[in-house]
């Protein structure tokens, strides 16, 4: 029980010299990869840069507490960063005391609501973010995300909360472009790509082993980051319009509460969820692909509370809401991390980073970040995506371009509501539909296949249908219409035979269209059968007097009512049967 | 086409001199019926009498023209009155112009909304009413309808938006009671009684035939409702505190525009589409039963129109909300009506009696018609249904169980807004977990069967899952879930074989469940195959990439898969067989 709540008691007994190695080895290259991360995700969130840092201290503590994953690197994320300013945006001005202070209320909130779903088990509902909106609005973000940097690289100032203002505020603004943050822009740019789409190859070519060119690739945001710095404090760039990141905080962060401003809850309670379902979708979808890598277990409810803890933890010390990210906790994987203790050595890491490095940020310019943020979240667009689920279910299609176009043209909170609801409302007409078949018997077997597929022979007064799917009440009335527009086009029906091998349940609902299904065919002369009813279900039909009223019987198989409802079909299909038999043993 | 939206064209060129006298009487029988009623529903809506009069000419003539059901009777009916009274109640003071004005519109958007649902063909959304709910709010309905009527029997004015505020209601004013109105209601509601569950008997004990004895039978409000007019008239009781229907309109309703208020139609928007909802799963029920009987074909998106237009005929004729009632229906059926020409004639008859009867109501006293409205609503109340639910299936006991309560605490609205909640909540909980089975080789057959319930062998390095469901996003994780698990516990696990007879659809987020799987199950050296995948499935499973990445093969049947991947286990099996077959042949 206790193990449950505190995933660290299953591996903290067995730590070993060396997993506490490969553990600190990994939190060396996370701390090294999350430093300019940190800085840029709290930029795109219009905060602070040191808010970025302390959003990687206490959170990733919390986590290897309270984590099920042991290779889960928690922090500020870009879609989360995005969901962050653009619920925040509509509060408070950037840069103010209040929009530090909604952004860390949002944290909190979402934090508490993700403990409270996790302790009620409500992992599940995640599931309802089906992927093609997830994927979709990923994407979305990503463009906007991009899309918001822009203005950095170029040393303008422009922005919009979707992407049609961006666009817009960017053309308007052209003119004060800034040369110099341009010729900084650019050509980090252009490196961060090349670190990390060909720097490994480059290296190995010269000699360096996998491993070693893999790791070293992963420095370029680093390098990117001491290189620019430098270059603007040698020429003072800082003076010529290049917008740096300044003064930033020495120290860490002074545990504090959020503002308990109700009002302000009750504005941000939705974006609050969202960015709580969002982030906790992509971190159990990372966490699930690495624990299964080394046939580890994750629990999705324990990830709820170790999530949702993070982010309230995130909030008192300061900081905004953060999630699992996918790049860092797969370089933590591949850097060997055994354990969440390497989380928890990460934060020591940016703990000093925080103490130490905050006077070195002074002159690292905004438009070196901004790069950083454009080539991470470039990889999170995938519009192929778009034509392969075009090409396999025109549902997830429509709910795929639904999400995107709604997210692009007005925002992230409309855009997931609007993929969630139409996948939800496309779910439930799929549901009302259950799968059914009306069968006959494939001539000289005792199996029956669908009529539509499937050369088979029917009597003309029995129906034998076999229904798919549980009944239950999305579609217990059409099951109704099928039976009573059945009866009503043949005249000639005296047996209408249910088969129920895939029925697992029976709903109230749906008991009651089947006690009106033998009502009404019992005044119209008809008698009802049922065939193969699973065990399960036969129990809790017998607690009712539907079996009393049935007018026909309850068949084991399918084959057993046929041979007593419609004999001369059967008898010319056994005799084939045993011929066959008998010839084929000998 | 045209015979789809005017299924009078198929009845009417067929329409002969016998089918004229046999809806002819069956009209009669309902106008009868249908007077009394008209004037109750319209009390119980907080309408003038003359408003359930003129609900009852229209809509009679629309349905004839558009609806399908050949029985169905639609007009003013109690649950319906209950809502428009508590929608309208919120907006204006009863006798107002502004409530009666709201009354209409709410008919006109209800109508509005029908008729686009018909016409968008979203009948299936009915079925997210489950019978649990709708159950539980018409004996929740029922029992605040009757309530609400005590009132008037007792002399007393006393009212409320719930049951607890009706009864606090009521004990308040017990003072003001009338013993002259008690002595009119009381024996008028056991009378009634009476004539509903005994007279027919009684007239049949004293040698009248039984189908004259049910007629004469239904004929008891329309006694109740003579005589009570009679006693109030020839004793002057108006002038002793009894109170009277009064001043009745004489004439037709005058064709008038519903108010055309966009702030009044944005507040009825909710009560309009509920009223609409529940009026149309009670309509198609009824609608269904009736057509069953004779074999005949009801066509539920025709059905909504039919509605819809319908409701829009009442507020241009100035009457309130109609629904197919369900005891009017089954009178005008067994009356021997065989067309919606029934419908018709009997909006003649209501006609009529607007024109002549008008003035012999004025000295109707309301007590009788409380009375009338108590013994018909009385019958919907289903209390045992709890009972029956509760043994059945829980998750329905408690969607009933919150229904009624909610209703009887908070009103008509929240109460069916919280019964779909929960059952959808309940139904989606439900989906996301699909029923699968680990399964193992029957002895001595080529059946496999879930290990949990049956004599199985399985081996020690093959699991196999059979997934009853079709996988789509809901319940994609949780296949992902139970694989994780199964791989983490059992490290011999060399093959995974997922069983997909019952599987009929595979969309984009269960196909990325499935790539995801295969992909984990590839880096853990474990082997993922599939059998006895459906055509369909398998065939859009053949446009994606998933086949030929797919790290095991697809086979056609279980135990073709289990004959390759565990040969020992399935030789011995076929051995036993061989000798069975065998020996059985010779």
């Amino acid at each position: 029980m206790l193990k449950r709540y505190f995933p660290i008691l299953d591996w903290a007994p067995q730590y070993t010299r060396e997993t506490l190695t490969n553990d600190l080895i990994a939190a060396v290259i996370v701390t090294i990869m999350l430093i300019p991360q940190s800085l840029a995700y709290a930029l795109l969130a219009g905060l602070p840069a040191e808010v970025g840092l302390y959003a990687s201290i206490a959170p990733l503590v919390i986590y290897a507490l309270f984590g099920t994953s042991r290779a889960l690197a928690v922090g500020p994320v870009a879609v989360a960063s995005l969901m962050t300013a653009a619920a925040v945006g509509e509060l408070a001005q950037t840069g103010t005391p209040e929009y530090l202070g909604a952004a860390i209320a949002l944290a909190f909130l979402s934090g508490l609501m993700l403990t409270a779903m996790g302790l009620a088990r409500l992992g599940f509902l995640a599931s309802f973010l089906s992927h093609p909106v997830i994927s979709g609005f990923i994407t979305a973000s990503g463009i906007i995300i991009a899309g918001s940097q822009i203005p950095h690289i170029l040393g303008i100032r422009a922005g919009g909360h979707n992407l049609v203002e961006l666009v817009h505020s960017i053309w308007a603004n052209l003119g004060s472009l800034n040369i110099l943050t341009l010729l900084i822009g650019v050509p980090t740019t252009a490196f961060l790509f090349w670190t990390r789409n060909r720097m490994k190859g480059w290296l190995k070519a010269r000699g360096m082993t996998d491993r070693m060119a893999g790791t070293v690739a992963r420095t370029g945001p680093v390098m990117a980051v001491a290189a620019t710095t430098l270059i603007a404090f040698a020429f003072g760039l800082e003076n010529h319009g290049v917008r740096i990141v300044g003064d930033v905080p020495k120290g860490l962060p002074v545990p504090s509460l959020p503002p308990l401003d109700l009002e302000l809850w009750a504005r941000i309670a939705i974006p609050a969820l969202l960015i709580g379902i969002v982030g906790y979708v992509e971190t159990i979808s990372v966490a699930q692909t690495l624990a299964a890598k080394r046939r580890q277990r994750i629990d999705p409810d324990q990830e709820l509370i170790a999530l949702g803890t993070s982010n309230i933890g995130a909030a008192l010390s300061g900081g905004f809401p953060v999630t699992g990210g996918f790049s860092r906790s797969v370089v933590n994987f591949d850097a060997g991390a055994e354990t969440p203790a390497a989380g928890a050595f990460t934060a020591i890491g940016m703990a000093l980073a925080t103490l130490l490095l905050t006077p070195a940020l002074y002159y690292l310019p905004k438009a070196t970040l901004a790069a950083t943020i454009i080539v991470a979240v470039l990889s999170l667009v995938d519009l192929g995506a778009l034509k392969r689920t075009y090409g396999y279910n025109r549902a997830d299609f429509a709910a795929m371009l639904a999400t995107i176009l709604v997210t692009l043209g007005f925002g992230v909170e409309l855009g997931i509501i609007a993929g969630v609801a139409l996948s939800l409302a496309l779910h439930l007409y799929r549901t009302s539909r259950p799968h059914v078949a009306v069968v006959g018997q494939v001539p000289g077997t005792e199996h029956f296949r669908n009529v539509a597929r499937h050369a088979v022979v029917t009597a003309p007064d029995v129906l034998s249908i076999r229904v798919d799917e549980s009944l239950y009440f999305p579609n217990a009335r059409f099951l109704e219409d099928l039976i009573y527009d059945a009866i009503a086009e043949n005249k000639e029906l005296k047996h209408v035979v249910l088969m129920f091998p895939a029925v697992n349940d029976v709903d109230s609902s749906a008991l009651e269209s089947l006690e009106a299904i033998n009502a009404l065919l019992r005044d119209a002369g008809v008698q009802l059968h049922l065939t193969e009813v699973k065990g399960p279900v036969m129990d809790r039909l017998k607690k009712t007097h539907f079996l009393h009223e049935l007018t026909g019987e309850v068949f084991l198989t399918q084959y057993d009512a046929l041979r007593k409802l419609a004999p001369e079909l059967t008898a010319k299909a056994l005799a084939a049967c045993r011929r066959e038999t008998l010839r084929s043993a000998g």
